[in-house]
């Protein structure tokens, strides 16, 4: 099984600003929620999580804007995920528009469970991908 | 004359999310608002470029989340600047908590000018800074 | 032909706020995003409004929130239109939770057409919406 | 005492869209900031409220948007505020543009406390507005 999640959004226009795409910072928007759809796909709610406790906390994220979206435009998100050492996982992401296979972003999310704050071992995530043919 | 800009901001409860801390992608509105506010300041309003038919691009973004921000906070956000190569520059950002002086977040921007969508020479910066006793 | 436009939503997790359901000023974001589609629909696209120096201004909203929407909850946002006087019309909306058919929040928005910031007739809109079958 | 509260605020380039102008939705944000700082102001924190069990929940706002902020302005952002039967409280709001006066907008906005989902009697409201000399 491909190691790849993918999700199908369309910029609202409310999205845009004064130059007429899409303002940079909407872009982590999308990048999260598709990450957060992911997370529910496999089991492990965003909101669940942190019911029980558990943040899902980025640590860092390196953005790469290739080209702007516009009013309009469909595109799609796609995420992979690798581990980095113990306690930290990637999401590399990527942002392509549906209707040339334009790369429009691409992005390195950088990210750690937590409990009350001190970072723990990523193992409810291990789990949940395991069910679903993954392994991190 | 340093080479440091900063603007005095609070968290707004609408900017924060389940989690109870401040989205991630509201520290690109931080950020963004810090470098507009530094454009304005040097007599180059984004609005105004805008309007110029001059885009201010980011075309990489880096940030190192350290620690989340919470309802009531008050930080500084401040950038400092350098060229790189000819036609890119770099904003070096920071988010202070106000409280306690901690550092809640690092970030390199990288942007370019661009008319009509191709790159230009960062001059109408360079000489707005060069007015303010800043080099590139 | 019923004149009523509906588009189907779903929750994203960075909609939510502190309490754990969609902030308010979201909701106007998923109304408008219904009215825009439906423009686009009849071949009224904002943007294009934009270029051809015509803007679609509201100038009154009321909202009344019935229930709140939560992480994961899909809906339908819906519209009718009506007019009201020689130069308003009224936009009659509805968020419904898809799960249970629950209406979550009524809305009735009154927009206006300006050029150069003065009112106009809502001719194009009225000749867009005829070619579709409906009366303003 | 005057049963009048305020804020200063300045519109942020990313508040605005397409139009050039602040989008409808975003004036929410400043009413709801604004009601949250004086919440803040009367001891009554929003995140502190969260975290007791109670929530304060709109149930019903209409906003008169007269005039539309743009990049730069800087805005008065005021609330009164009444009682509306037992359980309901009303603020009047209001969004005035510094450099003239002139009232951008104008809203009414209906809320009520409720914990557990269910509408209680303001008295925590009541009794925090009465140390302020402040009567609801």
């Amino acid at each position: 099984m491909e190691q790849r999640f993918e999700i199908e959004m369309a910029v609202r226009d409310y999205e845009c600003d004064l130059q007429g795409i899409v303002n940079n910072a909407v872009y982590q928007n999308y990048l999260e929620h598709c990450r957060h759809e992911f997370l529910d796909a496999i089991g492990l709610g965003f909101a669940q999580l942190c019911r029980d406790g558990i943040d899902a906390v980025v640590t860092r994220i390196e953005i790469d804007y290739r080209q702007p979206l516009r009013p309009g435009d469909r595109f799609t998100v796609a995420l992979g995920m690798r581990r980095q050492g113990r306690l930290r996982f990637v999401f590399d992401q990527s942002i392509v528009r549906r209707v040339d296979g334009t790369t429009m972003l691409e992005a390195q999310v950088t990210a750690v469970l937590t409990r009350n704050g001190r970072p723990i071992a990523p193992d409810p995530l291990v789990a949940a991908l395991a069910g679903k043919g993954w392994d991190l």
